[in-house]
């Protein structure tokens, strides 16, 4: 999870262990093991520079990276607040299960280049279907940018594969673990509607809470309802 | 240095080691040692989907953070072609040492996040220093963004920050070493002018190889003079 605040609920209701900060990025391992599962949840801490959570791609993709080193998990969930589309039937409030990422912010129009940078993956492993099933989740395509707007450039790289939800990360935790022949599973709690006729940044801090409150409880049953 | 075609000459020139696989990136290691001096060089191979090199910026701080857990070096140098602005003074072919670097297209207006998209880093250290007199290159700010192109979204992002050079791995590249403490030296040599008239596409393909020896030139010069 990029964010703390995110976190927060979900934190407060298992019972980790103290946290670990286990490398330069300042990154925090709560680590939770018991009869039926091991968690490890990394928390981006505040960037060391600029004092604000680590958000975006390349702290993300990082993040996964170790996690991948350090624990060999047999599944990487990376769970956040995203944005979501109305056109695509999203409401402030829902979460999603991902079925598939996708980059709309890397423009590279080099003859074999431009599959490259929005790098489609789907992500319909047995993990996705068991969860999507048993919490009867809302499903779409992931679009991912390191930025928190939405412009028309966007729009235009992805024509054709309309994306569901928006965020700052999935696809680059995607690119990880598709590396590293990892599953992956994106659970997204939309926070605002990136097509709608309000600001994402107002949005997004007036959600913020709601949609972790209800991220928190989709990982709740998630993990409590024996998906994993 | 992310592309193989950029690294050709330099690494013909040098008697490295037959290269080494070190990860499931598919990063490609090269290790020379003598009695001045011990390099690993990572180059990026095709990406195992696409079949493309695995530029930009996620690849790229996946690999310098590889090389700085397994190696523990003194320096990163970051060598590649890149953009040159023919505002501030660049010319195909030119060879530049980059005092700072900064991302363009990471554009987060959420309070206090902003000036953590743009991650401005200064990067005057000693090797720079030592590097810049005595190979006499041009200087200045190199801004990276995951395109090839450079849009005025971009544009507005750096306003009062001019780059002289454009590049889609530096700051990313900055960023993992700053985080582990590590200076690091970007040497960059320039492909195309991006604001000039022609194509990004035409003027990188049709100078690549050029710029790509200019750039190894400068790499062998900064070797051979002893300035690491």
């Amino acid at each position: 999870m990029a964010m703390e605040s995110e976190a927060k609920t979900f934190i407060d209701t298992f019972n980790f262990d103290k946290c670990i900060k286990t490398s330069p990025y300042g990154f925090k391992n709560y680590h939770l093991k018991n009869n039926n599962y091991e968690i490890n949840l990394f928390v981006g801490e505040s960037d060391k520079k600029f004092n604000v959570q680590s958000v975006g791609t390349v702290p993300s993709a990082i993040a996964v990276d170790q996690m991948i080193r350090s624990f060999s998990p047999d599944l990487i969930i990376n769970a956040g607040t995203a944005g979501g589309f109305k056109s695509r039937g999203a409401n402030i409030g829902d979460v999603y299960i991902i079925n598939s990422t996708q980059f709309h912010d890397r423009r590279i129009e080099i003859p074999g280049y431009a599959e490259y940078g929005r790098y489609f993956l789907k992500h319909e492993n047995d993990f996705y279907k068991k969860i999507k099933k048993q919490l009867n989740l809302k499903s779409g395509l992931l679009s991912t940018g390191d930025s928190l707007d939405y412009i028309d450039t966007d729009k235009k790289l992805v024509e054709g594969r309309e994306a569901s939800v928006k965020d700052m990360e999935g696809a680059a935790i995607a690119w990880t673990c598709y590396h590293n022949q990892i599953p992956a599973v994106f659970i997204k709690s939309i926070t605002d509607i990136v097509d709608g006729p309000y600001s994402t940044v107002d949005e997004f801090l007036l959600n913020l809470q709601e949609a972790s409150q209800n991220l928190s409880k989709a990982l709740i049953r998630l993990i409590e309802g024996g998906c994993i």
